[in-house]
């Protein structure tokens, strides 16, 4: 068993490429191999079988072929611009969101070894006067150029699917928290940021109301829903390859509750408010009442409760 | 008001031309020239303006950039491989289905002239096990290559439109009957020939049952609607700019009986019945139980009866 990941050098990625070292099988093989690709190169981790390290350019079909090999079985597909960079710069959204996925499906395609691909996609494919709550059968309407993009990709791996190039899998993530790291160019890098921030002692500004609600997912739970993504069997997947990932819909005031009932009131006092009125229009299009019931079923979950997400943030990456 | 027509050489494109040649006027301004666009060179129509023809590929980018024009106010994007061949020939598919709405869109953005893009997408865009009714907010899970390939294009006139690149209208056609002319590669195309072949006193094969139901438009009335398409005011489309074309459901028995209405027995005894099980698959997954609900309250409309489809064909095309 062989493993690719394409943005194995980000949180997940990493993640992700930890899970799969402790667990040491995949689909009921001993993993022989890792690969991480990432734009630039990823960190390796510790794994009691081969790690290897690519530098790939998703937007660049030649990189690709030299990234995805023959005997790669899994191939997680991670990589993206995300939500504020892709709006603001068109172009490098598009390159790396919707021409990487095709590249990625034309390499596999070309190569004839049928691999399972594992995407992920976003709850930025939903938005517009679709009406809630959204689930499966949902209209994907995104309203931003990134959200657009996933939902494209999708549709993608759904055909190279039903025509045989690949076994393809698309989870839609939630929003990740607590996610280690500095801030990014995502619109709902905040999510993240009045958390982790304060509970390093330092001053992080949230943008928007504390009743603004959204669905979360931690980076711990989503690296196990990607395990379980893969294994999943074929003929269980039905006629759309591509779902919702389960995450639970919290409040701004739920996520700082939480952490103070697991820090102490300290970190919340670090929360500064201030309206960000670009962050808020993009995330104020994003939707929160959402449904994970084929995932559900197929074993995927979400966490228990929040502070969950705050405690795996200290265990792990404090 | 130039308006420019690629696909302008097929049926829907020519009875698009002929209906605005007649009408003179489109968006409140006398037509000065409507260019007609295709991959062999269009038939001019009569009309009493300037008409002209072009030869464009629209998988070619530059072909593309030859042909649209810095004045080109409207342009109708109706050219596509049908289904059938999408499915047989998957690169050709993806090269002008969904490469070339691509190649338009990124022209139009370099232009800068924001001009009113009027696309054709199908109900191929449904499928899968999205529970019916469809309509406006139902997850478009196309079971094609070419369904697929419309999806897409859907979801890039919705960004290029939000992004301020286009004004973007899409409409998801019904089957097109009467359709005049040949039979053609679509897996639709009996859904005419059962029809025009008998009125036309040739025989003609059904591959299907006559239990079988599906969603009709004719094609004057598809013509109409897209010349409304154009003229509905921007600020009516909301937040997904693509949605249903009216149509009507018959079944396969109610078309035969309509044509028996109109034209008297001897026709229907013109059909041979044989099935035919790719075409069987194809068209089975297609869905019937479609409402237009959006494009009903902006004007679109759907012929009174099939007995219209079948009167009008004798009229214009036979």
């Amino acid at each position: 068993m062989n493993i690719l990941i394409i943005g194995g050098g980000g949180v997940v990625g990493q993640k992700l490429a930890t899970a799969l070292a402790r667990k040491g099988r995949l689909r009921g093989k001993d993993i022989a191999r890792i690969t991480l690709a990432d734009i630039v190169s990823p960190a390796p981790v510790n794994a009691p079988f081969s790690i290897e390290t690519k530098v790939c350019d998703i937007a660049d079909a030649t990189s690709v072929a030299e990234t995805i090999a023959q005997d790669d079985d899994v191939i997680y597909l991670l990589a993206a611009i995300v939500s504020g960079q892709a709006e603001t710069d068109f172009d490098l959204g598009m390159n790396v969101n919707l021409h990487g996925p095709l590249n990625v499906l034309e390499r596999c395609r070309a190569l004839g070894t049928c691999p399972v691909v594992v995407f992920t996609s976003s709850i930025a494919v939903y938005g517009g006067e679709v009406t809630d709550p959204l689930g499966d059968h949902s209209n994907l309407n995104p309203q931003t150029s990134y959200g657009g993009q996933k939902a494209i990709a999708e549709i993608l791996i759904n055909d190279y699917t039903r025509k045989g190039f690949i076994d393809g899998r698309g989870f839609r993530l939630p929003t990740i928290s607590v996610r280690p790291g500095k801030a990014n160019l995502a619109a709902s890098s905040f999510m993240s940021s009045i958390l982790r921030e304060p509970l390093n002692g330092v001053e992080a500004v949230c943008p928007v109301d504390d009743n603004f609600l959204h669905y979360y997912l931690s980076p711990r739970k989503c690296a196990e829903n990607l395990v379980i993504g893969a294994e999943v069997a074929a003929s269980d997947l039905g006629m759309n390859r591509c779902m919702q990932m389960p995450g639970r819909t919290w409040s701004i005031r739920q996520l700082i509750d939480a952490m103070t009932a697991v820090a102490g009131p300290e970190p919340a006092k670090l929360i500064r408010w201030e309206d960000q009125p670009e962050v808020r229009r993009i995330v104020s299009g994003w939707k929160w009442d959402i449904h994970a019931d084929k995932a559900e079923r197929l074993g995927l979950g979400a966490d228990d409760s929040f502070e969950d997400n705050v405690r795996y943030y200290l265990e792990e990456d404090k």
